[in-house]
């Protein structure tokens, strides 16, 4: 079976977990921190970071997010996350390049910084002016996702797509660590609604970082 | 006809130009300065980064370097540069990745800032304490490239492939900027020169950047 090599809050490791559980594929996890990665981590991942995918069986090692993704995408055809046109594609691969380097750099990466590693490895507390910057870069970001779902059925069109679930791991990591306030933004809070809704989701809904408590609404799929 | 945005130091853009030459897509370059776009720019890239992709004639619009490049992989067959199985394109993917995000961010993103934008923009000059740890990190990757030279023929395997094209893209702009130094490296030096003179190459080492000389070596394709 494959293992996924995660942490909670890893909106990278959420999002591989959500696209192979819409794909049915079954996987174990393997908690690592990669800040503490065991000895013989790289191997697995030379970049060192989370996520890291390994089927022992078939020795296949797999690294990056996205890479996991396209692999399963070639080799499961159910529930197709990356649909369409070779241009629809495209512009499932821009959303979740968006979502994953530009959202996750302006907001996840300093939030997790601030409230997750502050916390429980470096003993500081967060600084105020970072969390009101990343406080503003999510407004900006749920605006663009209010627009899209404005204009279109799902983030990337007509179709769900990798790009809704990408959106959702970076959204959900931002949740639990208190950085989301959808006032002004209906549309995009409509649509979260649903992503976690669904069946896949609600793994992630459970998994807690210890030491670092969930607010209250975060696992109600209605809040 | 295509049209890339791009600026010549931008390593992504690089990527972009390597992989639509290496698959004989004609193109016409567009300059823009993301720090200074043009109004309108947003309509092609709403990340407001280079480089993207236009096609006024066709009505299509492309960004994101590694969406652009697998939009050609699956439109064009012509030189196939994510080849092989899945496992195998899962490699290319992952080593893409790692130059693309943990390269560009060690070393040509820093490297951009202190030695191009400082001078160009900010006109300040640059941090030497920064300049010493791109160097010590350049490093870390070329040890990195000279193990996979070691086991490998070409950075993902046995086939030329997007991760030769994504690191070369990457060390051109840091070669550029003054910031390689070979020695040690006799892998991964050999393998760079084998790169840079394939013709794909050729337009990128005439590519200058106002207001900024490259040194002497850069575009002499035997250093
Ligand atoms: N492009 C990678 C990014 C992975 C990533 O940045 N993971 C973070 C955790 S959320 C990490 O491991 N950071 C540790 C580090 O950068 O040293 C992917 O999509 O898998
Ligand atoms: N993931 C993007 C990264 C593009 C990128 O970071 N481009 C830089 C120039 S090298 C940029 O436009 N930076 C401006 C900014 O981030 O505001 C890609 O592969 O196209």
């Amino acid at each position: 079976m494959w293992q996924l090599y995660h942490f909670p809050l890893c909106p990278f490791s959420r999002k591989v977990q959500l696209a192979l559980s819409e794909k049915k594929v079954p996987f174990s996890l393997q908690l690592v921190y990669p800040w503490d990665a065991p000895e013989g981590y790289e191997q697995l991942n030379p970049a060192l970071k989370t996520p890291a995918l390994h089927h022992p069986e078939r020795g296949i090692k797999l690294a990056d997010s996205q890479a996991i993704c396209e692999y399963f995408e070639e080799t499961e055809s159910k529930s197709p996350l990356i649909p369409g046109s070779a241009a629809a594609r495209a512009e499932v691969r821009r959303l979740v390049a968006l979502f994953d380097d530009v959202l996750y750099a302006d907001v996840t990466a300093p939030l997790l910084h601030e409230k997750m590693k502050k916390r429980l490895v470096l003993r500081q507390s967060p600084d105020s002016q970072v969390l009101r910057s990343t406080m503003r870069l999510t407004h900006e970001h749920l605006d663009y996702i209010d627009w899209l779902i404005d204009t279109r059925r799902w983030l990337a069109g007509a179709q769900l797509s990798l790009a809704d679930f990408a959106a959702a791991a970076q959204l959900s990591v931002i949740d639990y660590l208190g950085g989301i306030d959808w006032a002004d933004h209906r549309q995009a809070h409509g649509w979260y609604r649903v992503i976690k809704s669904r069946p896949s989701f609600a793994p992630l809904l459970k998994q807690k970082m210890e030491g670092l408590p969930a607010p209250r609404h975060y696992a109600d799929v209605n809040a």
